[in-house]
């Protein structure tokens, strides 16, 4: 996405590795949209009383990526050790949400991807951690 | 990105094309962590003093793209007089700060970047409008 | 609340009258924050499959509304052919939220209430407009 | 304000103590607008090359109390430990903010007001952490 190439542009650039920041990044807004989507098809399943928990912990996730992909986007003065909070809130996010979609993946297609997003996410997540060290 | 994998498996989809959508959704989430980015990169200028208003226009931006991604995934019993107000504004959002980005684009190449994302985004959003009817 | 006090702190504010735009905020938050937890209780009631409109439309509420409450906070060089676009997306949203709220305000008090606090908005947001003109 | 009162009318709500629950979620929202007006503020001081690291950390401590204000609304279904993980990050982000705005307190009434509202929302998310357990 062409986001990368102005997050490359930065006057003042943070040492941190680019294509892992960059990689982070586009995991958290992969994520945040793909649980979005998540929590709005399974609202609309017919056993929606069995999709209460899928809805509440997609929609978490997409608050938590969001947030994350905005902050981590700034390159502008930052504070690593709140950084690493967040970062690590995001990753939590997105495990709790794949167990959950997990429980659903057999019936529910969405569900399965949903997952899997949400994994990579948390991959992407601790390799930015690892690389801010 | 994978999160259109998971719109198309939404169990009650809306009848609006679906390549129209998924363009706009995309171009959405594409120009909020552009403008994100782009005003980040312009508070790190040595010139900030003449980049306010860019920094300004570009947050307002990725506010308005981000609600409007959100809004426009859902496909849960939408409601469409609604849904084109915030395309609307989405899309003046986006001419507004192209138009201001465009000021710099000679001295910034963030700048010039970032008012091609917008531009697309309006495009797409207005693709999207036509669309929905 | 204590922003309202930073908002009045600004060293160069728009022309728009203060108290106005301090009481669009103020419902603007409220609305996003009572949309988000109407949503939430929805989602929690035994006849779930009934609110899967309401849950929807306040989910689209509270994003509009809050993207609306940052945007109209910033004083900072304005755009205001753009700031009324988003109000008035904003006002939309919260009619078309109130009204589905409505039809669930007998059975479910959070809706009769969350559809109150949805008007009260859309009158902010008017009178908003009629104040930017 | 009025969505504390929905907040009461959940269906099913958490066992957290609803004082300590209800003054985080205010003081999240509080401190998000806050931060919001903080950064728009400072990117309007004649002295804005000074202000740099306010608006971008105003900006991030805006993105996460956001975040947090929301997911802590949500009582349907919660996950503690990702909960605790959030509330972290928020209150790292205020100490983090409010360090900084008190950097600029003495020649910037609006950073006085800004680090005060953070380390109230501070100190409402370590009284919910203590609440939660």
């Amino acid at each position: 996405m062409t986001f990368q190439e102005i997050i490359k542009l930065h006057p003042q650039p943070t040492r941190v590795d680019h294509d892992t920041l960059l990689r982070c990044i586009d995991e958290c807004l992969d994520c945040a949209a793909s649980c979005t989507a998540c929590a709005d098809a399974s609202l609309s399943e017919p056993d929606v009383h069995e999709m209460v928990r899928v809805v509440r912990l997609c929609l978490d996730c997409a608050d938590v990526c969001e947030a994350t992909g905005r902050i981590v986007t700034r390159q502008t003065a930052p504070d690593l050790r709140f950084m690493r909070t967040v970062i690590e809130a995001c990753a939590t996010a997105c495990v709790v949400c794949a167990d959950e979609c997990d429980l659903h993946a057999a019936h529910h297609e969405h569900c399965r991807v949903c997952a899997e997003v949400c994994r990579r996410c948390k991959g992407a997540c601790d390799d930015l951690l690892a690389a801010i060290g």
